[in-house]
């Protein structure tokens, strides 16, 4: 017995977070190799001279350009690139499959993009045929998908706390209050002021207050469910941590919290990486940081006929590069949990 | 010409971090005598002892038994006791004037704090003529106070949010939704795995989800202002940093988000403490941490009709012991700001 | 063909930080099956119930007394205990394999050990039989040990860096001062004020000035190299961090900086987990969160004829459980970095 | 009877951390004017728009160009900016007496200075009326002088620590190891990777391995002492805080450890910010976070004939503006204390 091929991935945009922790996945996927990693800005470096975290690993393939890589020979491309830039690179790729991590792919709607992206979409004619790669809503296009648009970190949280409760109709799509928080990793490793040591530790705010651009793929996921245009109001606050994710979902429930928990049960009964957790607990980041995993609880509102829904995710995992992977295994007809057994890591 | 005598105070309760940041505060005060300090569980031990902070102040009086001081001279004391325990103590108290950080002066219904604090009130009889000391909405009935009640934190944050707009009519007491957020200090230096450095590091937390009992304090205040009892939504959240604390108001309008600006900036013009920032900047912790100060702004939500006023404190300072001593000094007819002059410490 | 039978692991003291992080790694071993998992004082509560991030796991064993498990079908005992409770408990077991992370088999003299653990040894005759379990210098004794005593953290870094130096006499074992820099989980979920958040973060300080237990056990495993009696300065610190260890060895070096490294190249070239860093280049934790990597680096110090050698671990996994695995995968002939494959955490 | 008039300062650099505490510190100090506030990239800008702890603070003069500033009608200048910047800029004043928190006037040699800072020293002539402003040592000097140079921070902790001991031939001036930590805002505001919260936050690692800055500097203060050359070894580490640094000084004693702890009681009983801590007591960051105190203690090492001397302050404060302030005092007359009474702010 002869084990399979491995598959050849390209890692674009290898020097963020996102990419990084995509290598970090792959590192350990029995499946993968890791054929190219591309970073325009530091080509000729090693993944250790760029990351810590690498400096075990000299042997990783050293970062080029990603003009430079010869795509023929390469399965999946995972696109880390920044908004406009990925989709324009993207959409010249022939031949490997694509699982893009940016915003390009993400809404259906070319002008909804150009008002919040602030230019036209560099490839238009490729919206339509991306999914929507939230995977446990997904599993039925993701066989044959060629191109695969990775949600948001905020999206994928408020989505799976949401989703199956506003579908059935058990919660109204109307006044939909979001109040998310988030670790420093979700905003890069750019170098601004807001994203020193000093200026972020021991402190919070909030960002982004009514334009956060999240807003839209939330709605446009929403309003699917809902049969409906839906408008939600959304707030993110950034938190002294490397990463997590917490969002805090006050809507307007249809029927009584046993209902929604029964929903939410019903539906997260078989999933590998949702958990609804158990009655009363409430969802905490250290409760899946360094996994795919996601944690979910519904709760009574001391307002009658509120109920409080809340997601806890890693940004960098099953809010980005996990999902990716995720989405990945299912494209190649892989088990969905290969390479993302990790547990939590705590403390 | 001679000075004027000291002020002599006791603080009840100094081995915790509200009883420590009193005398911090105190320290420095130019009018105040540190007479007493009580901790029942360490009396004996010495502050430097207790406290890191004051391994420079040898000279700090000894920790005593609470029952040990003699009142007769004292001028004020600042109750810093757990809740229950505080009223026990303080209502057998004659002589000193009263300024309370407990949380059992603060509701007027003794039924109501019957059924959040769990168990009947230890000194009913003295509800009726307790001071609410929220500093900026007290200022005439502080200098006559026997006993004053300071707010906890998060309603000292909420209300100075919304208090002008609710007594305004601009804001509706319906439907009130506040997402708040605190640092660590806030509950206590107790022994509880919830506070350990491993848990609260690198992770956040909803708690007391549905169940705070800041609510009905808040509720009773928003209540008075708006002429009809108020049930609000109210989601705190535990976040890794010592000090600092920020809500997140969504509420509706009755009217344009700039006549709502208006209102809080001719509310809080001549306020030394308070601020209205400019337009489009968002309140963070770090603009007050260490200080009295509180950094107020308000905001269009996404979903017409809807605004969202955002208020910032330091938990330990306005939230608890800042503004018990700016309640103290009005007491005593000093200048406001006495004592409280310490600019934000940043970073 | 069919897959060899899992071996059955016992976890006792899960309710402590390397107790579940060995299960943390338990969970992702191919060969391995968590039979039974002990903390006599939470026995009969879920894993879930004690730990965050086993949360997504509900299906673990159930927590039970120590006493309580039938050691018959046990191929190995992972001892998590506090000292002196560990050999009491296991010096009674037959039958299943044991690796200890206490520090009871650690010391081979039992009256050293009476004077740094303030008692006499529970077990003292399995102290000669016992195989210290620093890996790397251990791989000879590990495959037929029945006790394995792995080392305490500061000892597994600190001996890396120095053991192939002092063993080739390139440094003099007089006068080697360690300073050292650990996280926060090596002292333990235990409820101790020293442990609180708001006690660390933003703070840092010395602790076991001169008396650290570590040194003993370093200064008996250097002496073997040496060859001679050794005493050793060593001075830890308390970072506001999880995880993570690193120690900074100043030693008199015989030879120049270039052997020392030659050294050190030569001696690690081929192991799996120990990285010499290339030249210049500084360990730091964030290199080796939340795996079982070590890097290691020498620098010339500014005074003639010394050197500083610096080497930084995860505490909790190379420090701790993770050693044990690799000790694990070796005593029952596997690969050695079975299960301990994950890549850094990073950020 | 009137007030004496206020004394006028300007501040250049007042967009770095040690230029924004100083102003923290001024505003609050009841014989400063702040008359100019300087930053030339940031020239229009106001201090709130700039810092968030000046966002209550609006009237604070907006920030011009240094050369903008009109000298006549300052008493003092406190030169915050980048070195050789620093001296080129100072170098040409005229009139104000100047307290400099570079490094450009600490080194008595232009030589040394050449070799350290890399480049020719741009007002040599200066130097060697410069007084070395480690307050407690150089007091007789202050009330004349016209130019001070504040110490760095290191030196600042490691000389308080070792000055008395070294200069009453206590301590050996050969051999001298020092390993040091240091919070985040020692490295400045500048956009650095190596600032961001996510490199920082749950690592820690050394810098400047063999060849820190602050080297010469404490060599050049010790040898003073010691009246011949002295050569240190000094390992500055990087820990995820925004204040404090701590320095642990393995030396070689010549006296018994009490005689050591006698010698630093003698020195600092008077001390109005230096504390010798009780025996046993390890220094902490945490007592004297935000102050302009120091905490003082001596420790037998476990190597015969050694001593641990340790020290812990506020890198910004008394490792820089604080100590500036208090030099400044001292310059003009005022109680040295004034403006800096301030207690340690925790948690």
């Amino acid at each position: 017995m002869t084990s399979p091929r491995p598959l050849r991935i390209a890692v674009l945009g290898a020097s963020g977070y996102t990419g990084a922790d995509l290598v970090r996945l792959a590192l350990t996927h029995p499946r993968i190799e890791i054929a190219a990693l591309s970073a325009n800005a530091k080509a000729g470096q090693t993944m250790a001279q760029v990351w810590p975290h690498f400096a075990p690993y000299p042997d990783l393939p050293r970062l080029v350009a990603a003009e430079a890589i010869d795509y023929a020979g390469i399965d999946a491309v995972f696109g880390c690139l920044p908004h406009a830039a990925s989709a324009a690179l993207l959409g010249t790729l022939k031949g490997p499959r694509i699982i893009d991590l940016s915003a390009d792919f993400r809404l259906k709607d070319a002008d909804v993009y150009a008002s919040w992206y602030g230019g036209a979409h560099p490839a238009p004619q490729l919206l339509s045929g991306a999914v929507y790669g939230l995977t446990e809503f997904a599993r039925d296009a993701l066989p044959g998908a060629g191109l695969v648009a990775c949600p948001g970190c905020y999206p994928t949280a408020v989505l799976l706390a949401l989703l199956p409760l506003v579908g059935a109709g058990a919660v109204s799509p109307a006044n939909i209050t979001v109040n998310a928080l988030s670790g420093v990793s979700g905003s890069g490793r750019s170098l601004k002021e807001a994203n020193l040591f000093t200026e972020v530790a021991e402190a919070v705010h909030p960002y982004g207050i009514g334009a956060h651009r999240h807003m839209p793929e939330m709605e446009q996921q929403l309003a699917a469910a809902a049969g409906a245009p839906v408008t939600i109001s959304f707030t993110p606050h950034l938190v002294p941590m490397n990463r997590g994710e917490l969002v805090t979902c006050i809507v307007e429930a249809t029927r009584p919290i046993g209902d929604l928990r029964a929903i939410l049960a019903a539906r997260y009964a078989a999933e590998p990486f949702v958990h609804l957790l158990p009655e009363g607990v409430a969802p905490a980041t250290r409760m899946v940081r360094g996994s795919n995993h996601v944690v979910v609880n519904v709760f009574a509102d001391r307002i009658p006929g509120r109920a409080i829904v809340i997601a806890a995710i890693d940004n960098l995992v099953k809010g980005s590069s996990g999902q990716a992977m995720q989405n990945f295994n299912l494209m190649f007809g892989l088990p969905e949990t290969m390479g993302l057994e990790a547990a939590p890591l705590f403390p």
